[in-house]
């Protein structure tokens, strides 16, 4: 019997779970809810009922694990312990410094209810998280490091989006070769922020607009730009949609370290990602989380978890025999 | 109080456990084991005890966790399950055909006694197989390579070493560039183990030994060389000294996969090693599933488990609100 999941939340994380769940045949899409009028929804998985969002508190509908696709400043620190109260969950929750809270009240939810909440799913947090805590594990002493990119951040696209006078923007985060070549080369290097990543943004101005001031207000953004050195370009709308119409991004966790008795051998460790679609790939960790949250709570095991508490197996549609007798 | 552990078999890889352990404060080395003369062994911690192996049946002393660091063709299926009756084990069993059998043998024995028995740790199997399952979990129908090198193979050398007339030989197992590019990008194409891999042999040979026929029987020998393009030099003793003493090693697990209703976008998960020390290495994973075999046999767990049934929470020294603060 397929594991029944629900999609909250149809934005281009949605859609990437949407996809994803096609390509799980143990999995079946039970639903996508909403809380826009369903009957303005048009989802791409025919036969698949689209609800109001009234319909999962009223538990509509029989969900193994719903995976919620709301953003993180409002929606998941409500959506989360809310729902975890009701359903096995996973979400997405990025905003790295409210973690321990967000994970302390999913956790609570979960426990009372008896079910399972993974919170922080996706590569970063996810996947690249996984990779600091073993590349650290194994060579304590060594520094993980962190690249993202090349790719498109969506949250500083949206800040310049917001500045006055900007019709539209695309933000590409860069790493900087050299840093990223002297961390692949074990010489464990101090870098500032500046050193790290590069900024370039493609801008296409409302007609009139004072460019040089859209320039300035960009470069000097405080957190988002001003710790940068940024590239800005003026675009048509005609090339922003030819030439940057997808969320392509990717990055690298690197760790170097020493051992033997004086230090003498170097060893470097590095998983990265190239990714097309950073929306459809943080789609398809969710739903390989998702299988391990309803396995989790198939043993009786309830509360919060992050991608750091699941074992590996727990991803794999496989049996232990097999992932031993042919993954291992 | 830190984790009491016990290494079996002072080899080279025996070696980069201890190492290993140095750098791990919350865990101490209680004492060496080994089959030859104890008194024979200089060991490189000072302060430690060497024992004869019969320390340990007799269990004098008290082991959190006993390392095996005995080799799988004989050492080790006789090795895991007498002492995962007595102690936590951990070993490095890597004869991939015989794992179904070896995991059942120290289930047993470790279930009986209540203890955790972690086999197959290390890098491949080990690490690798972690990446292998997260990549092919996260982008099903997508197909994990494996690719080793450019480093050293122990047993490739030795099998070499064992041919009449060879003194010394050292053998490096190399990944074609082009087939490693093609993954890279993603093109998931078909590849033979000749295309893969490309073998490169240093020998020494014996006074007046027939160095065509050593060449011959090297590059026709089956399992080991026959399917692949090898290539074959012969050097003194001193370039084999100066040139050879490492044993580094290393390769990259890389996954690609498409997402999309139409298969539109390719994603890529690349991990990769590069070890100047096989043996250190390996002897630093050992270590760090010691800490988890302690853990879990503390929760109250027993049984055999492999890499790929353990949380990544469970390798860190770090607490669980720790790793959400900090390394989530």
């Amino acid at each position: 019997m397929a594991i029944k999941v629900g999609i909250f939340g149809y934005g281009n994380l949605g859609r990437g779970v949407e996809q994803a769940i096609r390509r799980n045949p143990d999995m079946e899409l039970v639903g996508v809810f909403t809380r826009r009028d369903p009957a303005s929804l048009k989802i791409k998985t025919e036969g698949v009922p689209v609800y109001a969002e009234e319909a999962l508190e009223k538990k509509e509908v029989d969900i193994d694990v719903l995976i919620l696709c709301g953003g993180s400043a409002t929606d998941l620190p409500v959506q989360g312990p809310k729902y975890a109260a009701l359903y096995n969950i996973i979400d997405s929750f990025d905003t790295h410094a409210h973690i321990p809270e967000h994970f302390a009240d999913v956790d609570k939810a979960a426990r009372e209810a008896g079910k399972i909440g993974i919170i922080s799913c996706g590569w970063d947090p996810g996947m690249f998280s996984i990779n600091r805590v073993y590349a650290s594990a194994i060579l304590p002493g060594g520094t993980p490091y962190t690249f993202w990119g090349k790719g498109v951040s969506q949250g500083h696209s949206d800040a310049v989006r917001r500045i006055s006078g900007v019709a539209d923007a695309r933000q590409y985060t860069i790493p900087v070769p050299a840093a990223l070549e002297a961390v692949r080369a074990g010489k464990a290097p101090e870098l500032t922020t500046r050193e790290k990543h590069t900024r370039e943004c493609f801008v296409v101005a409302e007609e009139g607009a004072d460019l040089e001031r859209i320039e300035r207000e960009i470069k000097t953004m405080p957190n988002y730009f001003d710790e940068y050195d940024t590239t800005v370009h003026f675009i048509s709308a005609e090339e922003m949609a030819r030439d940057h119409a997808g969320l392509p991004h990717g990055g690298s966790v690197l760790c170097s370290g020493v051992t033997g008795a004086e230090d003498e051998h170097t060893h470097v460790i590095e998983y990265s990602l190239k990714l097309d679609s950073n929306p459809e790939f943080t789609g398809s960790v969710l739903t390989a989380f998702a299988r391990a949250a309803y396995r989790l709570q198939q043993e009786g095991q309830c509360g919060a978890r992050t991608v750091l508490d699941i074992a590996p197996a727990y991803l794999s549609a496989l049996s232990g025999e097999e992932l031993r007798a042919h993954m291992l």
